[in-house]
This record gives structure tokens, sequence and C-alpha cells, in this order.
């Protein structure tokens, strides 16, 4: 399975491609950085973002997208941008019919590190070692996108696992 | 000139278009609302709101789009969700080429009551009046739309009529 991860923002949007066929391995397909001038108009900005994000769809062709979810942030205005470029790279995964995750900052550093109140090196440091990389991937963004991408594809591995032993448990055949 | 307004918001998504010759005058076009189901998944919700506003602007072939710019609001669940169709709002037009204008609440309470701190009633009421409508729009997202859409058209001549004076005071021909 494929998944690209979005760290969206308007002036940096981090974008990660990531394969996995099972939970503990995972391999780097591409990592980058959009980015936008802070001084254009911000339909050029959003129309930037989009485009970019189509190209690496249809680039990568992944299976799903998983996007940060923001709920709450010191500075409104960084919040504005986050969602305005969030929403933007879910339209477009949406418009292909491509399925669409959101996960917490806290569950993606709880998925690559262990703990949910990690910090951006430690997120930064697993991802390099989870993806076997020879560099640390920069900026943040990157690297975020990346831990993104295994968050949702050991997430969901592991919430597809629990959905089939209850299966097993209410059709008696875990006893 | 013809301006879409958009009052954004992911429940009800509010669209009115106007069309003006100049300050102090305005006619309806078309008031609307665009819905999306709150158990959604967010893409689909996304799409919804994009496909919608597409169909607009084909319709209608604006010259510009209006849409509500937010600062701060007490509920972070709601400011995402407007900046998420919002952000969907001025990809649209942007795609298109059209110029895209964010106004403030205050700045189109001020446009068609006089005043920055009138409430939703007031405004409803001046836009009905402005309009020449039978009815008051409703809900109030519809007429919201409707007020932004005027604000842009009668703001956009005062700040062209500024520039002129201004030229001219440079130019000398006020003298």
């Amino acid at each position: 399975m494929r998944v690209l991860g979005v760290d969206p923002g308007l002036t940096r949007c981090g974008l990660g491609v990531v394969d996995s066929s099972r939970p503990g391995t995972a391999s780097l397909v591409d990592v980058g950085v959009l980015r936008t001038p802070a001084d254009a108009d911000i339909g050029l900005r959003l129309h930037g973002i989009e485009r970019g994000v189509e190209e690496w769809l249809d680039r990568h062709n992944p299976d799903a997208v998983a996007v940060e979810r923001v709920f709450a942030q010191a500075n409104v205005r960084t919040v504005m941008g986050t969602a305005q470029a969030g929403a933007v790279a879910i339209a477009c995964a949406a418009r292909r019919g491509l399925p669409v995750a959101l996960h917490t900052p806290s569950e993606v550093k709880a998925a690559v590190t262990g703990s949910g109140r990690a910090d951006k090196a430690q997120v930064t440091t697993m991802v390099t070692r989870l993806l076997r990389l020879d560099a640390r991937p920069t900026p943040a963004d990157a690297a975020d996108a990346l831990a993104l991408a295994i968050c949702h594809l050991w997430r969901g591995a592991a919430l597809a696992r629990m959905a089939a032993a209850q299966a097993g448990l209410r059709t008696g055949a875990g006893r």
C-alpha cells in the first residue's frame, strides 16, 4: 500500500510518499516541499499548492492520502493557512475518489516514536531510521509528511487487525 | 461588473451573485446555499462544495469572487470549517484566473449598513432593501453572501475613485 502524507502549510507544504506492506516495514518513495511566496495573492498560493499536489498524485498514484488534522494552535493566522492548504490537498484527493484520513500530531508522534509527546527532532530521527535514510529529511515539514504517511500505513493495519479480532470474537472463532 | 460572494462553511456555504454598474446601485442575479452533511467524510464535503462553486461560476460567469476573511472566532472547529470551505472556493476562482478578494465581516457590515458593528438582522434588512427584494433572503448565510458581493462592488469602486483622485493630484489635474 502506498500513502501520500501532507503536512499542510501555505509557505511550506510537506509531501512524503511511503510504501508499506506490513507494520514495522516502510520504504521511501519520494519526499519534498511545496513553497508559495508569502507576498502572493491567496488565490495564487492555493492554486500553486493544488497544482503541486495534483502533480504528486499523478506521479506516485497513492492508494490513500493522510493529512495533518489541526485542532488548535496559538497563532490563528497559522491555523488558517494550515486549514486552507490542507483543504486544497483534501479536495484534490477526493476529486479522484482517493480515501483521505486526518491524523492529529500526537497520533503521528505516537506512531513513529511510541510517545504522543515526542519533540520534532525525535520524530525526524525515527523517520530517518524507519525508512533507513542516509540523511535526515529537511525541512521539518518534509519529515512530518513522511511521519504522517507511516502513521497512516501502520495505524490502518492496526485498526484492521483489531476489527478482524473483534469479528473473530463475535463469530466464536476466538474460542 | 458581476461578483460572486461566498460566505464559506461546511454545513452551509452561502452564495450570492450581484451586478452593479456604480456604487449605490446593485441588482440580484442569484442567491442560494450549498449544504453538505455533517456526518460525511471531510473529502466528500469539500468536493461537494467545490462542485457547487464550479457550477455557480459556470452558470453566472462573474468578474470577481469575494470571500469572507476570518481572523478569529471563539470556536476553533468552526474556524477550521470556514477556512477549509473558503480555501476550496478561492482555489476554484484562482483556477479560472478570476480575481479573489477577502473582506472582513466588519468591512462587509460597514459597506451595507454604514456601521462595522451592525448585527446580522440589520445586514439582512439592508441587503433586502439595497437589492429591492420582496422577501428577506434566508438563511443568514445567503444574505451574508449577497452583502459580501455588494461590499466588493462598492468598496472596489471607492478604492478606484480614491486611486484616480490621487493620480489626479499627482499630475496636477486636481488644481
